[in-house]
C-alpha cells in the first residue's frame, strides 16, 4: 500500500478502506450500495454524530492514525452507550488531503474497526472527499433492547450520582504530552485511546438509571447538562472520587492539582448516571455525589461549594488540540 | 441574529440551529441529548452518509445557504429512497469558520429542515465544530416498511431499465452558471436545488424493482454501478430519453450536445431502477433501456455502442465545484 490518496483516487481509497472492515450479524447490508441496512430489533434506533478535525481534536505528531481512529469511534460509540443502548453500527464521512499517504486513512480505519469490535458494532458505510484538512465525521447507531432511553432529564432530588470508567486520565496525559514528555505511558495512552465502559450504559439502563451521560467535556460540565435538563442541583463529594497515586505525582511534577483533571478533564468517556438511592450498583460503579433540589448555588457543586473550571467550549481559542 | 459563529460560540450556535427545526412522529428523542432516538418500525434501519465541502460541492457565490442546505439534505435523503426506504431522520456534522456570519448556517439549516419535510423526515441531531472550510457531513436514516432493500446487485438479463425524476438539468444549470449566466432560471434552480422523487423509491420497491440507485454521478456512471454489482450489461436507447427543448437550446448556445448532460450529468438525483419486463409502471416512470447478458462491450452501452463520458471522480482535478 503505497502512495497518496490523490494517486489512489476516490474509488481506490474506498476499496482500500472497506477491505479492512469486519461485519456483525446486525449488518444486513454493508458498504457499497446507496445506503446500508442495519438491524434495529427494538423498533427504535439510537443515533449520534460527531466531527473531529485535525489540529483541533487530534494531532498527527501526538497520535498515530490508528489511535485517532480508535478515539473517533470511541467518542461516538460512547454516546450510544450513554443512552442505555448497545452500539450496532458506524458510518464514516472522511475528508482527506490529496497528498496524504494512503497508510494514514487505512490505519485510521483499522482503529475505527477495532474500536467498533470492542463495542460490538461494525462500520457499515461512509463517504470520502478530498479537502485541505483531515476531517472525520462519524455517526454511530445503537439498539435499546427494550429499555427506555436514559436521557439527561430524569435525575430527581434524592438520587445518587455514580460513575464508572476513567476520569481525568486523558487530561493528565494531555498535560504530559503538552509539556513535551511521552510518559507515564498509561496516561499518554489514555489520552490517545480512551476506553469507554460501553457495557455499563445498557447495564445502567437495566439498573434503573434515571439520567445518564458520558464524560466528554469534563465531569462537572457534563453533570451540568444533566442538572440543567433535570432542573436539579448535583453535589459531588470530592473525598469519594479516587485520584490514583501516579496521577497525583504527575500533578506535582507539572504544578496542577489533579482534582482539576478528574473534575474538568474530558475525553475519557466515563459514564456517569443518577440512580434511585436504593439502587444496588455493581462494584465498578462508584457513588460520588447526590441529586438535590435546585438552589441559588451553581447547578453542580463540589462539597457544597461552587467549582471554578467547567470544561471546554469547543469554539474557544485557548485550548489547542484537546 | 447578528454576528459570526465565533462570537455566538458553540452552544449558542447549536441553540440557534436547533430552534429552527421541526419534528415528526418518528422522532422519539430529538437534538439535545447524547444521541437521538428514531422509530424503526421495520426492525431494520437504512443509513447513508455524505460529505459536502465548500469549493468542491458548492460555492457560496452560486448558491444561497438555504439552497446548499436543501441540496445537501436531498443528496442523502435520495440515497435512502433509492434503497426503497422512506426517509425518517437526518443528522448533521458541520464545520464552520469562526468568521462566518451566523445567518449562513442558520439559513442552511432552514434548507435542510425544509428538504427533510419534503421527504417526510426530520433533523434529529448533529455536531458543530470550528474549522477553516465549511464542511457538511450528513447522515440520513430510513425505514423499509417491510420491503426488502433494493440494492444495486439484483438486475437480471431481460429486465427493463426505467427512470423517474430529472436528468441533466443540474448539469445544464452548471454549464449556464460556469459561463457567467444566471438563466434560464429553471436549470439554474435545478442545479442549486435538486428535486429527487423520494416517493418513487419505496414505490419501486413495491412494484418489484430488482435493482435501484439514484443518479448522483451521472446516468451511465450510476447504471455502471448496477451493471457491475449485478454482473450484467445495460443498454440504453437514446431515442427513448427525452431532452427538453429548452435544454437543447442551452446546448446550442454553449456548444454542448445535451445528451451529454442527460447521460453524464449528476446531482439531479433521479431514481433509476430495473424491473421485470412485465412490470406495469406508473406514468412518471420512463423505460429507457434493457438489461442484457454481459459481453465484451462496456457494462453500460447506449444504442448498443460504448459511451465515452462516464461521470465524475470526486478526487479528480478538472471539475471545479460540481
Amino acid at each position: 500500500m503505497k502512495g497518496t490518496v490523490g494517486e489512489l483516487g476516490e474509488f481506490g481509497l474506498i476499496r482500500e478502506l472497506t477491505s479492512r472492515l469486519t461485519t456483525t450479524s446486525a449488518v444486513r447490508l454493508g458498504p457499497g450500495d446507496d445506503a446500508a441496512v442495519v438491524a434495529a430489533p427494538d423498533r427504535r434506533v439510537v443515533a449520534s454524530t460527531d466531527v473531529l478535525l485535525e489540529g483541533r481534536h487530534f494531532r498527527r505528531d501526538w497520535s498515530t492514525a490508528y489511535d485517532v481512529g480508535r478515539k473517533a469511534a470511541a467518542q461516538n460509540l460512547a454516546d450510544i452507550a450513554a443512552m442505555g443502548a448497545v452500539p450496532t453500527a458506524l458510518l464514516l464521512g472522511l475528508v482527506v488531503p490529496a497528498d496524504l499517504p494512503v497508510t494514514w486513512p487505512a490505519e485510521m480505519m483499522d482503529g475505527i474497526r477495532d474500536e467498533c469490535q470492542v463495542a460490538g458494532a461494525a462500520v457499515v458505510g461512509g463517504d470520502v472527499v478530498r479537502g485541505d484538512a483531515i476531517t472525520i465525521a462519524i455517526t454511530a447507531l445503537g439498539d435499546l433492547r427494550n429499555h427506555e432511553p436514559v436521557t439527561r432529564s430524569g435525575a430527581r432530588p434524592g438520587d445518587v450520582v455514580a460513575v464508572t470508567g476513567w476520569l481525568g486520565w486523558s487530561a493528565a496525559g494531555h498535560a504530559v504530552l503538552s509539556r513535551g514528555f511521552r510518559s507515564p505511558r498509561a496516561f499518554v495512552e489514555a489520552h490517545r485511546r480512551p476506553e469507554p465502559p460501553y457495557h455499563a450504559g445498557p447495564a445502567a439502563a437495566g439498573l434503573g438509571a434515571t439520567a445518564m451521560t458520558d464524560v466528554s467535556d469534563g465531569l462537572v460540565a457534563d453533570l451540568g447538562h444533566i442538572a440543567d435538563a433535570s432542573q436539579v442541583r448535583i453535589d459531588l463529594r470530592s473525598g469519594d472520587i479516587d485520584i490514583p497515586t501516579q496521577m497525583s505525582d504527575i500533578g506535582q511534577a507539572v504544578g496542577v492539582d489533579p482534582i482539576q483533571w478528574v473534575l474538568s478533564g474530558g475525553e475519557d468517556h466515563a459514564i456517569v448516571a443518577t440512580f434511585p438511592s436504593d439502587v444496588k450498583l455493581p462494584a465498578r460503579w462508584k457513588v460520588i455525589g447526590e441529586v438535590l433540589n435546585p438552589s441559588a448555588l451553581p447547578q453542580v457543586t463540589v462539597d457544597g461549594a461552587p467549582w471554578v473550571h467547567a470544561g471546554w467550549d469547543h469554539f474557544g481559542d485557548d485550548q489547542g488540540a484537546e
